[in-house]
C-alpha cells in the first residue's frame, strides 16, 4: 500500500478496494466476509441487516439534497440493497465548533423529513464538537437496521446469464455536487437524484424470486459497482452504452468537462442482476425510467466491457485518481 | 439556543443536554425518548441494544489507549449498560487526506484486539477520505448491537433509596488524553482507564435482581451522569466526597490545574443503582475496587448534593464550559 493516505483512498476505486480489502482481512468473519452494503445476522429466527456510512459531503446543501436527507437515504438505500425493510437509523454528528446553529437546525429538519419519508426512526444518536478548524462544518454518520423477510438469498455473487436492470438515469447526483461546490457558472438544472429506494426495492422484489444482486451506483458510480461485482462473482460483465440512460444536458455537462458519467456518482439509482426470464417484469416494477443495460458472463471473468456507441468493446478499467472527492 | 455552536455543546454538559433535548424533540419516537446509552427495540421475541459514538480524540495514541481501542470499548459500554450482551459492532472512518497509512495500520489492530477482547465482531465499515485540513487525522464512529437477555429493565430512572456503586478510581482517562496532548511535563503515571466493561456487567447482573440502572461516567465524568439521572429520575442524589474512590497522584494532578475529578471522563468505570439490600451483594461482583459512593432520595428533586470532606453539603452544579475537549 501507499505510505499516505490519498483522497483515491475514499473514492471507491482501486486504492479504496485495496485499502478495505487490507482491513477486512484483518477483522475477517463469516459475515463481514460477505462483502456487501449491508451485513446479514440472525437473532432468534429474525434475520436483520446492519450497514453504516459516514457523510461528509462538501458543500452541505446543494440542488436536489444536502447532507441530512443524503446521510438518511444513503444508509436507508443501503439496507435496501440487502433486500431488508429498513426500520431504525442511529445518527452521529461531528460538528465544527462556530458552525452556525442555524444551519444544524435546517440540516436537522432535513433528517427529520427523510427519515418520515422513508418510515425509519432516529433512535440513537451522538453529538461531538471539535475545535475549529478540526473538521469541515458538519460530518455525519448513521447506521442502519432493517428486518430482511424477502426469500431468496441476495447477496454480492451475480449468475451467469442475469440481466443487469438500472431504475433510471445516472450521474446527476456527483454533477449536482460538483456545480453547487466549484461554482462553475454553468447554468444547469442538474439536481442530485438523492431519494429513499427502499419502496422501490420492495415492490422490485415482488416482481421475481431470482433477483440476485441489487447495489446502489453511489460513490463510482455504475462503472465501479459492476466492477465490484463481477470482480466478486467471478464472472464477466457486458454493458451497451446506448442502453445506458443518461439526461442529454448531464452528457453535455460530462462532455465538456471530460468526465465519464458512468464514473459519476448516483443517490437514486439500483441496479438489479435478475435471471433473464424475469427481466421484462422486474424491469416494469422498478419504474418507468428503468432500462436493461447488459448481462452477466461466463467469459473475461472480473472484467466489465462496454460496447461503445461506435460499436466496438472496449474494457471498463477501474478508478483510479480521485474524478470527484467529498460527493457524499 | 446559542447562534453558534461551543465546544462546550459536545462536552456532557447544560448546553450539550440542551442541544440534544432540542434534537431529542424533533425525531422524537418512544425508543429515542428513553434517552439511554444505547436504544432497546424487539425483533421477533428478541430484546436488541443499538448504540453509536464518534471518537475525535486528540492525540490518537495516550497512555493506556488509542482512538481504535477507545472506539471498540466505548460502544461495547454503551451496549452494556442497556444490560445487554454486545456482539457486533460497525467500523466509520473518516481519515485526512496525508495521513500516515502505518498509522491507519496501527489503530487497525487496536481496534482489531479489543474488539476479540470484548467478544465482538466488525461486521460492516465504511471508509470516507477528506482533503489535508478538512479533518484532523482521523475520526471513527463504530455503532454496536447487542441482545437483551437480563430479565429486569435497566433504564434511565433510578428509585428513591437506591445505593449508587461505582466500580473503581475515577478521573484517568481525561487526566491522561490532557496530559499526552498538552505536553504539561508533569512526571506522571496516569494512564487512561480505557477498559471493556461488558463481562463486569454480566457478573453484576447475576448478582441482583434489583439493578434499576448502569452508567458509565464518560464525557463530564461522575458528576454529569448523576445529574442526567437525578434529572430524568425526577429524584434527588446525594454523594460523599471521602467515599469517592480518587487515586492520589490524580488528586494531586487535578489540584495542581485546578480541575475536579467528578467531571473529568473515565472509560473503564460504570455506576450501578441498586435496591439498597442488594447492594453489598452487587458491590462484591463489581469488582474489588468497587465502592457505594452516595443514594438516591426523595427530597431535593433533580439536584445532585455532596457531602464534603470537611463536612457541609453543598449542590454539585452542572457543568458549564468546557474543561476538556476532544477526550474521547
Amino acid at each position: 500500500m501507499e505510505n499516505k493516505i490519498t483522497l483515491a483512498h475514499g473514492n471507491g476505486g482501486r486504492l479504496m478496494h485495496e485499502l478495505i480489502e487490507h482491513l477486512a482481512l484483518k477483522f475477517s468473519n463469516k459475515i463481514l466476509d460477505e462483502m456487501a452494503d449491508a451485513a446479514e445476522f440472525t437473532v432468534g429466527n429474525s434475520k436483520i441487516a446492519f450497514s453504516t456510512d459516514s457523510y461528509v459531503v462538501n458543500p452541505l446543501f446543494f440542488p436536489g439534497s444536502d447532507i441530512g436527507k443524503l446521510a438518511v437515504f444513503g444508509t436507508v438505500n443501503d439496507i435496501a440493497m440487502k433486500g431488508a425493510k429498513p426500520l431504525y437509523i442511529s445518527l452521529g454528528l461531528i460538528i465544527e465548533e462556530g458552525l452556525e446553529t442555524s444551519i444544524l437546525l435546517e440540516i436537522s429538519d432535513s433528517i427529520k423529513n427523510a427519515a418520515k419519508k422513508a418510515k425509519v426512526q432516529v433512535i440513537t444518536g451522538d453529538v461531538k464538537v471539535v475545535e475549529k478548524g478540526a473538521c469541515d462544518k458538519i460530518f455525519i454518520n448513521t447506521s442502519g437496521i432493517g428486518i430482511i423477510s424477502y426469500a431468496s438469498k441476495i447477496d454480492a455473487k451475480a449468475r451467469e446469464g442475469d440481466e443487469i436492470i438500472i431504475n433510471g438515469p445516472i450521474a446527476e447526483h456527483g454533477l449536482a455536487v460538483l456545480n453547487a461546490r466549484e461554482k462553475l457558472g454553468f447554468i444547469s438544472n442538474i439536481k442530485s437524484d438523492c431519494i429513499n429506494l427502499n419502496f422501490d426495492v420492495e415492490r422490485t422484489l415482488k416482481a421475481s424470486r431470482h433477483i440476485h444482486v441489487l447495489r446502489d451506483p453511489t460513490r463510482g458510480g455504475v462503472a465501479t459497482v459492476l466492477h465490484e461485482i463481477a470482480h466478486f462473482s467471478n464472472l464477466g460483465i457486458e454493458i451497451d452504452e446506448k442502453l445506458i440512460p443518461v439526461r442529454p444536458r448531464v452528457a453535455r455537462f460530462c462532455d465538456i468537462l471530460g468526465f465519464d458519467p458512468l464514473y459519476i456518482a448516483n443517490e437514486g439509482k439500483f441496479l438489479c442482476f435478475v435471471r433473464r426470464n424475469d427481466a421484462c417484469r422486474v424491469r416494469s416494477a422498478m419504474g418507468k425510467d428503468a432500462r436493461i443495460i447488459g448481462k452477466v458472463v461466463r467469459s473475461h471473468a472480473k472484467e466489465v466491457h462496454l460496447k461503445t456507441i461506435l460499436g466496438p468493446m472496449r474494457i471498463l478499467p477501474e478508478l483510479e485518481s480521485d474524478q470527484l472527492p467529498r460527493i457524499c
